[in-house]
């Protein structure tokens, strides 16, 4: 274990905050090295556990392979994002699960009551569900650099096409669609400028 | 530098899981040991670097130190949650800056054109702004871990109220309280269950 020093500022090591952080790139293209469904378990035995609202955990998540999954997939995004989503050996249909307080007896016991209260009212619940998803899209992503791979995010598709095609008699609303693989041939874009302290941070 | 095997499904270190993901905890009491203005500079200049769609970058934060700014937030806090963030070092107002169009120019050089795209369609707008925050409020709370400090989210209170208290003539709309801060006693809860992966994942 790394000493860290009592007035270090950031104490995760380092190499994580490359890894994870500073480092790590969108990547725009992939290599054929597999992905396992092993991999893919660890990734989100890994994301599970950051915090949600009541413990809700709305994020959903479909792993499309290459086949016929994928190309029906392909039909919904964007004509700029259909050659890296074809080629990434697996892209995640990260969703929100409007229908997450079917699972509060189990996730939040503390506070009993709560499905019952949530059945009643679907426009809180969208909007929970949207919110805390956004949370644990945030910690998947970083999840998925923990495993040593590449996320590519892409916003451009179509969300309600996409949720006829493989959503149908859930309550599963999709967010974003996430490449993930080994980085390809140029597949790092040059990074774009951070806004500044100044501009994101109030003090009172 | 950690050895890496092959065919090791994380390859992030075995520390670094456990201080942002398996191990960290939400704290529900804090110490009085300051959290210096240094910390907070560095958690946001970490938090800074992971992808939002098309760079826009919408999370803004206001720091509330005890004081007179914090009494007035404390107003339009929830009774349950009144305690814990009147006694945390410092609370974060996470909030999604509906104008961040503002910087496109800036931030997003590449494709001229979307600061006016953006600002003839509010609704697209502020719905761009709630999803990235998210991510970003996801970033944000494992970034506050990785400088070796707990994080408290706090759902419960006044959206609203917070914002004409704070954020009136500005395009910030508050999403989220975080306290922050070093655990103080009894800070933990006994951890409440996560999804099993039948439940959250699907494949095709």
């Amino acid at each position: 274990m790394t000493d860290v020093l009592p007035d270090q500022l950031i104490t995760l090591s380092p190499e994580a905050q490359a890894q994870l952080f500073t480092e790590a790139r969108t990547a725009n293209t992939f290599t054929d090295t597999p992905v396992g469904d092993d991999q893919l378990r660890a990734i989100l035995d890994l994301a599970k556990y950051p915090p949600t609202a009541m413990n809700v955990q709305p994020l959903r998540v479909l792993f499309v392979r290459p086949g016929e999954g994928r190309d029906r997939l392909l039909t919904h995004v964007a004509d700029g994002n259909k050659t890296k989503a074809a080629t990434a050996p697996v892209v995640a249909v990260l969703a929100a699960d409007t229908n997450f307080h079917e699972h509060l007896d189990t996730v939040f016991p503390i506070r009993p009551g709560m499905r019952e209260h949530f059945a009643a009212d679907p426009t809180t619940r969208e909007a929970m569900a949207r919110f805390n998803a956004g949370l644990q899209v945030g910690y998947f992503l970083l999840a998925v650099r923990a495993a040593g791979l590449a996320v590519g995010p892409m916003g451009g598709f179509d969300p309600a096409g996409v949720d006829t095609e493989f959503f149908t008699g859930t309550g599963w609303k999709s967010l974003l669609l996430v490449n993930i693989g080994h980085p390809g041939p140029d597949a790092w874009h040059p990074r774009l400028p951070r806004l500044d302290y100044d501009t994101i941070a109030r003090h009172a």
